[in-house]
């Protein structure tokens, strides 16, 4: 179980290895959004999203021995990359099972970062067969994307830094959206500001038809989603909250929210031209939430988590070309 | 004339004003530029520029007599938008005067932050006229977007910040690239690396056919552009170093350097894709040299300065369709 004592211990072994991303504004957004509006951008991270910090706090807290033999991730993309560039930091061998219609960028990506790519196809493929496979022949020790005490800690480290940047500017009081997926991030987030900053409440964020957390959350019991596919938001679709994550987030977040892709499309244009960040879709739902759900939102500073920013040039042209103010 | 204890002052007034922008990387840029880069991202600075920082230095050094007056500035965008904020942060108010052809996006940002608004004819009116004009009418006080020890010292605190960022990553030999219209920022930068991290040279880069700057240096005087108009870099481009300036940059820089208008915008498309930050043509043009110019430059290490990230959408989009990677 993640405490905030696990969550401090991976903010130590990420010192000087992860980014302190910037906490950013501009006068635009809290016009739109009719508050003040603070925008962590985990896409200023390394990898291009704050994957990378759960990634290096469950590989820095292997056995030496079991680490030296290498590790295996099942991720469409931005776990992978975290994954990669972290066990690249290592110095030890990372194998990535990745579906072959992953965008094109998390794709080059990964492999950009020395990661062994293994590519597999949704339709007719068991993943988990291959990397369990891959895993038992070589020794590779599995990162999970969510469901890890040790990487919902590394994720918490947002949360950490989150309650400091918004002291330094005298906030104390917040609705925290963050783009939940599995519900890492927002586990973690929400353990930290428990501790640093109970007076902020953490509200999850999810596509809509994809909003596995807010309808477990309404319904106090975990609860999947239809279908997986047929989101823009690809980085944050999973078919239900973890058995780790989700009583985290039971006991300490607010109802979730959920977004159109058209919201989510027009909210990465509005970071372009307000803020200069590349988010990707799914990175920005918590924005998009935060500027077009405005009357769902009771405090009057929102600070929102932008998570990731590996997106596709001509899906990110195609939200310039429909949305850009 | 400025110097490290003023610049330090600006630091000081700029503390909790201005923000302190991350020094990012990626190994796909240092595979690209052969050595590695390290990237001061100053298109994440309010307004999207280093202008606010000179900008804020000069106007809350002002008598505040003279300050309640109000200020004016000549600007096609980016010392008008930091001006625009600078001012209204302080509480008086901005008269900007700026062409009517100026990138949408600059003319917008201005007028969201609040300023007044005096669009000129580039073909047939007199700017200058036209500001000392309205600066007599109504008491206020020029703020020049470079030559100015107050300016000159606000932009300084970049390399301050370069200095120490580059220290904590055990940094302390580099040649430093940065963009340079009139040289404001290439000076202050330049003079705070004197005191701070001498074993750093700074380089001004520059569109090509507007290298004012490194036809200077190489002359040993203040040499000016044959035109004005005709590169995309739009931001830095102007007719000659300045009085306050040159000095400085002779005595503490390298060689110029000039890169094409194609390769800044294949810049663009890099820091899009490999940083997750928007930058504008001319702020890319340091960038530029240290991947496309890597015969150029000599150190282990480069540090480049990305001045800016307030594009037009539709550039943007031409920047991602023609280069991304």
């Amino acid at each position: 179980m993640t405490s905030l004592a696990m969550i401090e211990a991976a903010a130590g072994r990420l010192a000087g290895r992860a980014r302190r991303t910037p906490l950013l504004s501009a006068p635009a957004l809290d016009e739109i959004a009719g508050r003040r509006v603070l925008v962590k951008a985990e896409c200023l991270q390394h990898t291009g999203s704050f994957k990378f910090r759960g990634a290096w706090a469950a590989i820095s807290a292997l056995d030496p021995a079991l680490r030296s033999r290498g590790v295996i991730a099942l991720s469409s993309g931005n776990h992978a990359q975290g994954v990669a560039m972290a066990a690249r930091s290592s110095g030890v061998p990372a194998v990535i099972v990745m579906p072959r219609d992953a965008p094109r960028a998390k794709i080059e990506g990964t492999r950009a970062l020395g990661a062994e790519l293994v590519l597999y196809d949704r339709a007719n493929d068991d993943r988990d067969a291959i990397a369990a496979e891959l895993a038992d022949a070589r020794g590779l020790t599995p990162i999970r994307p969510f469901d890890d005490p040790a990487v919902i800690a590394g994720q918490g480290t947002v949360g950490l830094e989150i309650a400091e940047q918004a002291a330094e500017l005298g906030v104390s009081r917040a609705e925290v959206l963050v783009p939940c997926g599995g519900g890492g991030l927002s586990a973690g987030v929400a353990l930290a500001l428990e501790a640093r900053a109970p007076g902020m409440r953490l509200r999850p964020v999810e596509p809509e038809g994809f909003d596995d957390t807010a309808r477990s959350l309404a319904a106090g019991r975990i609860v999947g989603n239809d279908r997986l596919a047929g989101s823009i938001c690809d980085a944050i679709l999973t078919p239900a909250p973890g058995r780790l994550t989700f009583p985290i987030l039971k006991r300490l977040c607010g109802p979730g929210l959920a977004v159109t892709d058209d919201q989510a499309m027009r909210a990465v244009a509005e970071a372009f031209a307000r803020l200069r960040i590349v988010a990707e879709p799914g990175g920005a739902v918590a924005l998009a939430a935060a500027l077009f759900h405005r009357s769902r939102i009771e405090a009057d500073t929102v600070i929102v988590v932008v998570s990731g920013g590996n997106v596709d040039a001509a899906l990110f042209r195609t939200a310039l070309e429909r949305f850009a103010p």
